[in-house]
């Protein structure tokens, strides 16, 4: 029998004791858990950030897997911490958005965390990472059904932003969702949504720039020549050949893009 | 039965190999051994950041968690490398004052780290985090008695920095423990120690700046505004919904502060 | 039965997806293999750098470790995927020098990697750490037997870099390796292969500074003071008490050095 894993993804950085003491509660509750992290340093308070890493990562792990998402700029307001089981897997964090790319997605039954005898018996204000989130994840990897965590909700906050419109008969709006560590300006055009970028010429107008140019591999493009690449994660990418496109192109997250097919 | 867990607080960084070394030796004589980041990112050779980092954390872990504690400026000269027995957990590391918020404040047993067969074959002058505390660390993981170690010591080295000092009638100097990654400002002034700043009026002088309201929330304050908020730790902290304070108020670490009571 | 240890090398750093994304695949293909983290924080694209972490890390490891080393400005592109069986360990990565000094300094054999069955079922062209790297290092540790990977090849790419060369009677013209977290010039004279700078007086140029103090610790120079020290790698090193040599001295990876020994 193999343990079980809890993933977790927040913007708590590494400096600090917050993503310690997180463990040491899931360590004392679950001491057969796996932990990962995902990552710690999701821009502060950058729900929807957030709500794109995890969308990356959780299709990689095994069923059943527990993944924590705690970027919470309302903590200790009335905001709900929830629950999400979707495509086999369990998701928890607060009812901001964070977790809104799985559930406008995926199949999905969401619950409101009521349940404090899950929560750590004092719970703060400013920490539900450590005293709500961490225990809810522990005994959620140990077995505890979803069910006994709370009742099921319907309204939980959805977020309709990230997706591109269409803006002329062969144009669409959209926005970049990230920039990479490589400065790759990862788009919201889904090669799922708009099979076309690989068959047929486009453009993109990202900032003052209009790239054309569709490649395979990153190396395909010339050093410091912004280029389009369907990454990794299925989406339409600005990349440069061992450079950054959001430093050649000048844009980051949120930036507004126009994508024509011809 | 299940696998103990080792917790590791340095400030060697995540770029270079020197965590990786470590746990390569924890994983040689420990396997079954879980190891835990605490932080990496202690500020170089700041060994008060670290007794508070590991101040924070360690209470969330469960009985007999090994936790090292690796911020040495001595290394290699004749600074002593010690263990400490305090509530049911083990710490291991320099005797420069890491571990000092830990026996300063907790009944402990101090042991002189002294029996080389628990060391690598061959120390180095420079990496003790691997030589010395990760091999060490990972024997008690293992079930060897702390006794085995070393003799007991009492003239281990005590600190009495970090304490507020009465200024007035009303009065207290004190100083910033740390910034945290969100900017708020944790002040050495504990709730326990101070139960009175959740009951009467207070003011903090911190840089220029006179902070009076105390909020529950972080959200309770308004945008640009600092306020007075009792962490998660139990630290009286200044806060900025979604700033920071730090920013704010153009201090960090080490500032003092002026607590009056009313 | 100790479960067996993968470690990860790259340069995909800590905010993106990218680390957890492989962690995922090895939980799923590997649940009982631990995940150790070396570092995420290779500058991108520098494989002599991630060649020189991997090398000072693995040999802490216990034998049959898997380390995987992704830095890889070639993804997608001809350069062959590798598996290295060198000191009872394994190591796979990109055939484009990151593993160069482990096959460099012992004996090994190498394969191709070319059995696509130990991939993911879908491979994209831009996150082989994803979809090749980490599946194999999973199977490997799952005991699948090196051989059912590729047939042996001889023809990987050797590099002669980061090897001194005699420059006069008594002097070597060598390099800086790496800068550390503490601004420790790490260069590439080995005591091994330079025993007289432990017993003999030298002199090293680095930058516009002559350093001739050759010291045992850290603390034993003046603050501000370049010395010289045999490193915990066994490599000779620029350090400056409790400061960074790097910025004393101006330089970093990759400037030029000059060694005499008297």
């Amino acid at each position: 029998m193999s343990s079980s894993t809890i993933t977790l993804t927040t913007d708590f950085g590494l400096a600090d004791h917050f993503v310690g003491a997180m463990k040491g509660v899931i360590r004392t509750i679950a001491p057969a858990a796996r932990i990962v992290d995902i990552s710690h340093q999701i821009t502060p308070f950058e729900t929807l950030e957030a709500a794109f890493v995890i969308a990356q990562a959780w299709p990689y792990f095994p069923k059943k897997t527990v993944h924590v998402v705690v970027v919470d700029p309302g903590v200790g307001t009335a905001r709900r911490p929830i629950l999400i089981e979707a495509g086999g897997h369990y998701f928890v964090g607060p009812d901001n958005g964070v977790l809104s790319m799985i559930y406008d997605h995926h199949r999905h039954k969401a619950r409101h965390l009521t349940q404090v005898r899950y929560f750590l018996p004092e719970v703060s204000r400013t920490f539900h990472g450590r005293d709500v989130f961490a225990p809810v994840a522990a005994h959620l990897a140990r077995g505890v059904p979803p069910a006994r965590f709370g009742k099921r909700i319907e309204d939980h906050l959805r977020l309709d932003v990230c997706v591109p419109v269409r803006s002329g008969r062969r144009a669409w709006t959209g926005t970049v969702l990230k920039a990479d560590r490589f400065g790759n300006l990862i788009t919201n055009f889904h090669v799922a949504d708009f099979p076309d970028v690989r068959s047929r010429p486009i453009a993109l107008l990202a900032g003052v720039k209009r790239v054309e140019r569709v490649v395979e591999s990153y190396v395909d493009g010339a050093v410091g020549e912004p280029v389009l690449i369907v990454g990794s994660s299925g989406y339409l990418e600005v990349a440069a050949n061992q450079g950054s496109a959001s430093k050649l192109l000048g844009c980051g997250a949120g930036a507004p893009l126009e994508l024509t097919i011809y």
